[in-house]
């Protein structure tokens, strides 16, 4: 039998997968979970946009241009205007998600040896694509005690050597929830333009930040041009994950030459997700203020419920849709798997995401995982419930905590 | 500035989009360009598969399951039986567009400095995929003088060493039109089981059939099963070539691990286009008779009209829309150049698609042109037209061919 390759085995699963089976067997025994575990929001994609497609005339669905429609690139243009983003069309291609876009700006800046540097915890597919186009992530713990700030510069200039390439985060961050200060992200151009790194950041949670918060680009920041590769997608944005609509942004001529070598190698984005998207962005604000209020109660209500629990440690996320949370136990992937496995509360139990598969360092996120609060209040509070009465059965409790500064 | 990939740098451009400024200056003067360059097609996508999408209650256009819905991949199963495929919904990975498929492929079965045997001239772009992938394309030259069928197997042999991964071939080809014989599918499989190698068989043109061919898909032929990798698409099938669904199917369950991989670090293929795709395969069997039956006098249109013209020699290609044709010309790259910035009769002109970009090895496909015969037999005809009174005045015609046997 021919063998598989070595790069696709040093590729990692999907750490979030691995519990699918557990909680198909939970609802198999009647209990049901509550789904903390994926960024699947339950927001409607907005009407405008699904009429865009819908009444469309679609009589032949032919290839766009490989960078994408020009009615769609160009009203990017204004959309992005109204965030401070000065961009023209030129600077962006579209893509069949926001992996596309990642995989793009992965393959044009770096090549087979070289090393990325992140931040961890960070979202768990980013190992994934590096691991499987040969590219080493080289990890720097951020910690909970800080409600995962960015590492400070040293720890950066520390891990640069000749292999590094780029710099990528998550702003806001999936998983912390974290959203960087405009002073974070000058140390960030202070690094990158020392050291000559792209910086390439994951902006597709832009939209969602609370208590007044304002999320600021890399593309805003001046002296960043060179440098700044910035991803986007319309799935988190509009609750159109299905639609695998994507960006990728950058004014850094070469490298966009070159990842459009890549998207003329694939043809084409999608014709039908670009009419949805071209349609959704004549979304009015009020849907996002809307949205916003409705995740702001969602976060309120977990980060309350959480901070109230004995040993728990949640730190007070201002961005995305996620916290990263610390639980007084023995390990969270066992907890994890108990939780559907072994315990149900009035007949119910909660799937979340073990740390561990958020971070590259072994033996880091332990007691740590996240959760998405992607679900109404009433279902979070009645996951919180759940929560609440597995730690006070769980085996494998531990009333000392390594860490428990709530911030 | 920080340095782009080496990679990258190797990937080569579109060799068919090279002439596009040029097509776009004779727009501008007014001349009209018959697009014999690229395989879109003007035949409608069936309205059965539209219908199921523009009604489809998109209330939350979410993430599907990372290999395909459910109920796409098991209607799947139920198409593929009418092509004598025997596979189930486990052995397949649901991709956006053929090109994920074929990105999945390559990188479950080879690793950087690997080498991929294909028989050239080939479909463009899987140097692009390759390259970027830091995999080596290996042709092996097949002959105009044969209607390009595949290479005798001592070509193969030669060719193999501990770096070769796979085999791959696009059977019906594009470019070439050319359809494998089950003898020609039965010799690979003895290559690909003696080396323990790939056979990756390109099907997306399967549909295509003239003069009462029969297609075989490598799926179909026995004791392939550990080595047979299909890339399936509906672009071609349906006229979708903007829906961007692909699929990846092998019985080899530890590739298709591998791929699954890579399927779940990217999340889902569109829903939408499942929902169109899920549609079209209610498709009536008499939208293929019709469709083939358009072809089949565009393509008789265009061969005969080519067979006719002094110097011109044009295999009888029996599958796909295409056909590879060499002309009494000094170099095709600039013949299709002048046609667009200095040539029109009555206005008109025609964009082909050079040999060159098609070929791997250096110097190969000088006189030779893809012609896609995606437009009606009216356009066709002025457009061979423009064609015959071209190469009555090109100041570079040669009167000796280097080959000059019509098959």
């Amino acid at each position: 039998m021919p063998k598989t390759s070595k790069r696709t085995a040093n590729t990692p699963s999907s750490p979030i997968r691995r519990l699918v089976p557990f909680a198909e067997a939970a609802k198999k025994k009647g209990t049901e979970v509550f789904h903390l575990n994926i960024g699947q929001p339950d927001i409607e994609t907005p009407k405008i946009g699904v009429k865009a497609l819908q009444e469309a005339d679609l009589g032949v669905i032919a290839y766009s241009h490989s960078a994408g429609t020009a009615s769609y690139r160009n009203k990017l243009v204004e959309f992005y205007s109204r965030y401070a983003i000065d961009i023209n069309s030129e600077e962006m291609i579209v893509t069949n998600g926001g992996s596309e876009a990642l995989l793009f700006a992965i393959l044009a800046c770096t090549d087979a040896g070289d090393e990325i540097i992140v931040p961890e915890p960070f979202y768990a597919n980013y190992n994934g694509f590096a691991k499987s186009l040969d590219v080493n992530i080289v990890p720097i713990t951020a910690h909970i005690e800080t409600g995962f700030a960015l590492p400070p510069i040293d720890a950066f200039e520390a891990k640069i050597s000749a292999k590094t390439k780029a710099i990528l985060i998550c702003n806001p961050s999936n998983p912390t929830g974290y959203m960087y200060s405009v002073e974070e992200l000058e140390q960030l151009k202070s690094i990158v333009q020392r050291h000559d790194l792209y910086l390439i950041a994951d902006e597709v949670y832009r939209d969602f930040c609370y208590e007044g918060q304002q999320h600021t680009s890399i593309l805003a920041i001046d002296g960043m041009e060179e440098y700044a590769v910035m991803i986007d997608s319309i799935s988190k944005r509009y609750s159109a994950c299905g639609a695998r609509l994507g960006l990728v942004v950058s004014k850094n001529k070469a490298m966009m030459a070159e990842a459009m070598k890549l998207a003329q190698a694939r043809l084409s984005p999608s014709t039908l997700a670009q009419i949805l998207g071209e349609g959704l962005i004549d979304t009015p604000r009020s849907y996002f203020e809307e949205v916003t209020k409705e995740y702001d109660l969602r976060r309120k209500t977990v980060i309350n419920r959480l901070q109230a629990m004995e040993g728990v440690v949640c730190p007070n996320p201002l961005g995305a849709f996620y916290t990263f949370v610390q639980f007084p136990v023995d390990n969270s992937d066992k907890f994890c798997q108990w939780l559907l496995e072994e315990f149900s509360h009035n007949g119910k139990t909660v799937m979340m995401a073990p740390g561990t598969g958020f971070y590259d360092t072994e033996g880091l996120g332990r007691q740590e995982a996240r959760i998405a609060y992607v679900l109404n209040t009433n279902a979070l509070n009645e996951a919180m419930d759940c929560l609440e009465a597995a730690l006070k059965v769980y085996p494998g409790v531990v009333k000392k905590q390594t860490k428990a500064i709530n911030v």
